[in-house]
């Protein structure tokens, strides 16, 4: 994903996700809603359209994966959209100021490295779908959003996915994670 | 540069910086303006200031430098604002799909192995300050905004370093860029 596409994420009383839980992982939580529409394109404002909060990101290209990892990636990943990944993941998340000051050999050492987020990973990726979103540009206050898609059958797996990244040293340097879940509903 | 200031650089009637010369390098060119009003923060609109155009872009953490190159430019550079820095540039540019498409550690080796984008200008940077901004992810007509001051006796320096910076292979991916050359005025 090297384009850039806008994407906003946001909770109302309709949308085409119904929110089925809302935890907060560290730091502050966000307000329940019960759906959340994801739009993309043109970014949306609050008063515009009467929701409780919007997360806004956007796709870029990849910040640390070398071209063997990138194409490993593209070997093995779902697309967005499939009819049968009917549940979802919305995860926003912002890291540390001492991880920002982190030179890129730095911050590469521990994403990789010493923290496995691609090799660890791999093996979901075909059950999995997920699109990341870079947040922090924007101004706004998380720094990623990342969106997961997949199928019910696959809940345990996306469990024992989120907790092995949040048992590596890279994730030490989150100070702020909130997991929500999502169902599809009916348009 | 690891935290976020979001900058806009306004082409109109007022401000700081006058304009002295307005130069596409490759691909279109701005329109012409009188002064140049750099403006942190808040983002304005066009309507709000009657501006010819409007560039926006944000600070980020750097995105290629290792630890040991990081620790060498703070060594050596130049901030923003020295009194005697009375002559500026903004150089907005743009780069190519292809660029965009590449992974982190073929980036790099462009960068820095290849182009010594870092190594080859840290002589420059006593006497020109700089300040990158990204504009990439806020869906601006370009990638990057590069700020320079420097003393008007530097002036053939700073043809030395975009000369420099002009024949490197990473240039090559450069599809859009246009040089002002700016003055301070008196407030």
């Amino acid at each position: 994903m090297s384009s850039t596409l806008h994407v906003s994420f946001v909770a109302a009383d309709s949308g085409l996700w119904r929110v089925r839980s809302v935890t907060p992982i560290i730091g502050e939580t966000l307000a329940p809603a019960a759906r959340i529409d994801v739009r993309e394109g043109a970014i949306a404002t609050p008063e515009a359209v009467s929701a409780a909060w919007i997360l806004r990101g956007v796709t870029s290209h990849p910040r640390y994966v070398t071209a063997v990892e990138r194409d490993g990636l593209r070997a093995v990943q779902a697309g967005l959209g499939r009819p049968e990944a009917t549940h979802a993941a919305l995860i926003p998340m912002t890291k540390s100021d001492a991880w920002w000051a982190l030179a890129q050999d730095e911050r590469r050492a521990i994403f990789e490295e010493r923290s496995h987020h691609v090799a660890g990973t791999l093996k979901y990726l075909p059950a999995i779908a997920r699109r990341l979103h870079h947040s922090r540009e924007l101004g706004e206050p998380f720094d990623f959003l990342t969106w997961f898609e997949y199928a019910p059958a696959h809940d345990a797996l996306f469990d024992e996915l989120v907790g092995l990244l949040r048992a590596t040293e890279e994730w030490k340097y989150v100070v702020r994670e909130v997991d929500l879940r999502l169902e599809r509903v009916a348009p």
